[in-house]
């Protein structure tokens, strides 16, 4: 029998304690937006204690048919913790342990509420390092990252998120607990299902806990910036980069408007009148790092920079960092709405990539402004805009089209580290075919058959009956 | 309607052409074997030329309900290419084709019937380098690699065969055809169907093409040996490596046994009585793999290494390498039957795991020979018999059992890098529990519904209701 609603929210509440559940407005309105700055309210809140508990509460809401949206810190870019068909909020902030870092095995088993930047911190002080490294890791969680696959500027030389998960602990829709991966660098045992809920945005499982890879901390960091008047050279020095055989843990471009949107904000002395900046940052032993650094200041004054400096101090290098990552909430000074886009094109398309930005301004007086991890040819272009002006909505949305089909036809993505949430899925199928979109819509029936889990996500409307 | 066998086999040759389908039993008796020295004998070999004609096979195949076994090179040691209920045998040897190696984009499509080896050459022509290394590379095929997921000694630096996919063609049993992943490093839209597709030897799909990522061929290799009179003192010292924050490219270790065998077999002057000895390679920039090498040949003296060389020439390593990749199939020297497997525990636990090897030596009196990647605790762990001596056969089935159990309390897994096959089919469910193995048949149904691809492979006989 279908549980009621009032009788579910009851049944939560004598599993978790009435203190860690809620469906008062005030509480609710706290757990409606993320960082697509839309809000959709939810029916309750719930903070599960550990992984009995949420078992507990998925057996509970799977019988009574409610949408649960697992939430880490809500700091995501393409809707993944929006509550779009309401229902309960399954927050992982009490999952917050480090709960063993092994120097001998360079592993780590952490829970998923844990704040990225905290776990980097711990891993640092016993001399090892986590790559990934989100522009939110900040205040994004562990949790978050995986179910996005998160990036960032060090995937050029580090990989991704994906690559240093090892194995999972994950709650089912009906309540099972399963256990996927290893704890070993190696182990091919059975179908990879660590990977397939990597990046599948919570519509697969609850994840309670991970084992993660680690590496040993560099021994030293060294960044430049280099200046350029026109983007062209400075795309141009990036792919010469690459072709030298060398790989920077970073390559970061930042277009002009960026760069003022950056210095309004901070006002750490960019270069506000140029074309276009690059963030490059090597690591790897002290004696080589100098060496590295130099041969690649000298590059780029080739390639036409018109100043190219190296950071003296850790401060120096800290404030560009601040900078870079200052932009994308800064953004906010060229309009109150923004389209955020997450794109990647092979690094050597990063030139036609730069024109086409450059063509699209001038056709339709869109204020574009684009950043991003050249290294790896993903690039953040952004749209701000008012919405409410119905005119440059329309005409934002029609450049927004044209931009991912540009992408595909260069042998890019339209997402490479943010999702596919809710603002991409009218567009996946740009992306994905009918038959690949259809096998994946299986596999979500597979693992979640009432379709509870963070419904109406991914998958365009079709597969969603319930409308957003 | 289902299709006759014979109907069938009259429609394949007429897809493939009659010289590319076989029945007669002298053709099918090359292809009844693989690297597990066990033999079953197909009803037919195909070898299709391109997709197209792949999944024109696959459908004909597919309404017949004729088991369809993808094979490489037959280098599997799990059994992956057997036809283990009969059916036809896919060879993939005419998809030979390296379509492009991008130097720009660090980026390779490649056909999966090309020799690992011969891709690897192509590319480091190109001043790049293909990190994954199995010990078969020389006659396996990427697409035997990915569908195992190999690994390999360089895997504790660079990671294993799944770290360098990014996108797959493949067809699906009723012949359709997909793609997967991306062209480019980062890519999160979807759910991950191309790490679903690595190491799922065969049984979901047949790979028809896959894009590769690659890295840049480091400057400089250098190679020691440490001889130790006890295997502990090289473990202690394998460790030690790791908790100095040095990653080696490889760290392998040949027990005594091991040691004996490949120099019978080669005559390299290796230590023979030595109770084990450690291979280590470093590679980077030409300016500091000499005092990298230096420090850990250093680090072997510190912890009772009784002789350490280091390679003066390429040509020395080269046979330093020769030797220990004439491990495997020299072991024969030891018995006519080897039971082979692949465990793996976390590094720091590898001590433990030799004391167990040495204790179950003594307890059974077998021929017991270990060697392996140290680095990232994948052991391979041979008895060497004569299955034919019953007693034999019995006391090294408990003692696999044994060695199982004990990887397992230690955390680690029953296959690093040979997959699950038919030779640990029996042992899986020690490793994944049932609610995971059956998502996993599940998984296998959604994509397979007729269970005509690789049948009787990974999932123990209850899932497979015909006998082996």
């Amino acid at each position: 029998m279908k549980l009621t609603k009032k009788k579910a929210f009851s049944n939560i509440k004598r599993i978790v304690g009435k203190d860690n559940f809620s469906s008062a407005k005030e509480d609710l309105a706290c757990y409606a937006y993320d960082a697509t700055a839309r809000t959709y309210l939810p029916d309750g809140i719930v903070f599960p204690a550990n992984t009995r508990e949420v078992a507990e509460v998925m057996a509970v809401v799977n019988r009574a048919g409610i949408p649960v949206i697992p939430r880490g810190a809500g700091s995501g870019m393409t809707g993944g913790s929006l509550a779009v068909e309401g229902g309960i909020i399954l927050s992982l902030t009490r999952f917050d342990k480090i709960l063993e870092i092994d120097t001998d095995n360079l592993i780590a088993h952490v829970e998923p509420g844990v704040v990225t930047r905290h776990f980097q911190t711990a891993v640092e002080e016993k001399g090892l390092m986590y790559p990934p490294d989100p522009s939110s890791a900040d205040f994004s969680t562990l949790g978050g990252n995986l179910a996005e696959c998160a990036g960032g500027p060090r995937a050029v030389k580090y990989g991704v998120t994906r690559d240093y998960v090892l194995g999972l602990e994950i709650v089912l829709p009906a309540g099972e607990i399963i256990n996927t991966g290893v704890q070993t660098a190696k182990g091919v045992v059975g179908y990879d299902l660590t990977r397939l809920f990597v990046g599948s945005e919570g519509t697969l499982g609850i994840i309670t806990k991970m084992t993660l890879r680690l590496l040993p901390l560099p021994e030293a960091v060294r960044t430049m910036t280099a200046v350029f008047s026109t983007m062209a050279d400075a795309a141009e020095a990036v792919s010469e980069v690459i072709r030298r055989n060398i790989i920077p843990r970073t390559i970061e471009y930042l277009d002009n408007a960026s760069i003022r949107c950056a210095e309004t904000h901070l006002k750490v002395g960019l270069p506000v009148d140029a074309a276009a900046m690059l963030i490059i940052e090597v690591d790897g032993k002290d004696s080589v790092v100098d060496e590295d650094i130099n041969h690649l200041a000298e590059l780029c004054r080739e390639k036409g920079a018109d100043t190219v400096n190296i950071a003296k101090t850790k401060a120096e290098s800290e404030a560009l960092w601040k900078a870079r990552k200052a932009i994308s909430p800064s953004l906010y000074l060229y309009g109150p709405d923004k389209i955020n886009e997450d794109i990647v094109v092979p690094r050597s398309r990063i030139p036609d990539m730069v024109r086409k930005i450059s063509e699209m301004r001038e056709k339709t007086g869109l204020t574009m402004v684009s950043f991003g991890h050249a290294g790896d040819g993903n690039i953040h272009f952004n749209i701000m805009l008012d919405k409410k002006n119905r005119i440059e909505l329309e005409k934002a949305d029609a450049a927004i089209e044209e931009m991912f089909d540009f992408t595909l036809a260069l042998g890019g993505t339209i997402s490479g580290e943010h999702g596919v949430g809710i603002t991409k899925a009218p567009y996946i199928e740009k992306e994905i075919g009918t038959t690949e979109l259809n096998l994946m819509w299986k596999i979500k029936t597979l693992f979640d058959p009432n379709n509870i889990l963070n419904p109406g996500k991914i998958f365009p409307d079709r597969f969603n009956p319930v409308s957003k």
